[in-house]
């Protein structure tokens, strides 16, 4: 039995299908060849539902074993001791993995999530523009010159900031070729489409239960 | 001689003083008991003058030795493994410190900072406010039930946290009791207390220098 347990939503609406955070964990496990087991708690009411388990109402969350650790990059950071194939074992490349990792987390998602929010919200030429445009073209920069963010080969790094770059709204803000290459190359690896696959399937599965309970 | 150092910039207008993120690596730096050295680069044309050292512009970075590393969250988890006093060593209580450390990271500083600089860029009632509020309430109680985020004693999850809520603005969002003394018990910290006035000190000495650069 495996002692990784993945804890993802029931169900979702097809919107954030195929980018519900969990699918971070299921690549991460499947780059490393880490068995895992996938569970659900229910999307309804998920913001008073869990937050003894997850206090800000959010998936995944990840058990190991008796541990519990909530937050995806905290998560990475966890599946990555378990495996040289996430992050590299000596010290620079441990250094450059993790500085990559937190750059997606903080100075790139910090950006593209609240930007993507207020355009959703109506605010199509929101305020945040010309910061998101400034960071994507830094990181521009940095893949017009290597092939991974670090350590010269795949990494957590890589799997978040693809993750974080692959957002439709983000890949069609201005023509990026490197950075549109890069999550081309990132999200065609075998691990993340399978990933992606099953958490497609596991949602898509449950509208039928979900259509009677709505009706019922 | 230390083998640690610090960079942040050269001077910074008063406005962020107390503010620029070195002060979290010199916080952790003092917490730890770990000798460094602060050295600097210029704040004039920041966003070129040092991307091949950070690829976004930004400060602080941390010379380890040989090694580099930038993202402050990075350099914390990074000095982190050199002092149990800024994460504890077992497997639980090191896997709950990096839960809140990237809890800080990615859902509430993702949240307070492009809320603050909306707010800034004049739109006082933004579209963030709503999600800001979430945020803090669910932090706040987690708060009313204990003193510290993790592991039952400060770690680098309060520096960060505490870091990313003492922003005056945020601080003046809303009357949350728990959050308020959470703040102001951890900035009491001497370690906090140092840090801050080191920096403050360092930039206010700059002020005569600059002035000669500025009217030359």
């Amino acid at each position: 039995m495996s002692e990784l347990t993945i804890w993802t939503y029931d169900w979702v609406p097809e919107g954030p299908r195929g980018f519900v955070r969990d699918l971070r964990l299921r690549w991460a496990c499947e780059e490393a060849g880490l068995s895992y087991a996938v569970a659900t708690v229910p999307f309804d009411d998920r913001q008073t539902n869990h937050l003894a388990r997850q206090p800000f109402g959010q998936v995944p969350y990840l058990n190991d074993g008796a541990l519990e650790i909530f937050e995806s990059g905290a998560c990475l950071l966890h599946l990555a001791r378990k495996s040289e194939r996430l992050m590299p074992r000596d010290p620079a490349g441990e250094a450059d993995t993790l500085q990559w990792t937190i750059a997606a987390l903080n100075s790139m998602e910090m950006v593209t999530v609240p930007w993507w929010f207020l355009k959703i919200c109506g605010d199509e030429d929101n305020q945040l523009t010309g910061w998101l445009g400034q960071r994507l073209d830094h990181v521009e920069q940095v893949l017009s010159e290597r092939e991974w963010l670090a350590a010269g080969r795949f990494t957590i790094a890589d799997l978040l900031m693809a993750d974080v770059l692959r957002v439709s709204e983000v890949r069609a803000f201005g023509d990026r070729p490197a950075s549109e290459a890069y999550v081309a190359r990132v999200t065609d690896r075998p691990a993340f489409r399978k990933a992606h696959a099953e958490q497609i399937a596991l949602f898509g599965a449950a509208d039928g239960t979900r259509a009677e309970k709505v009706s019922g």
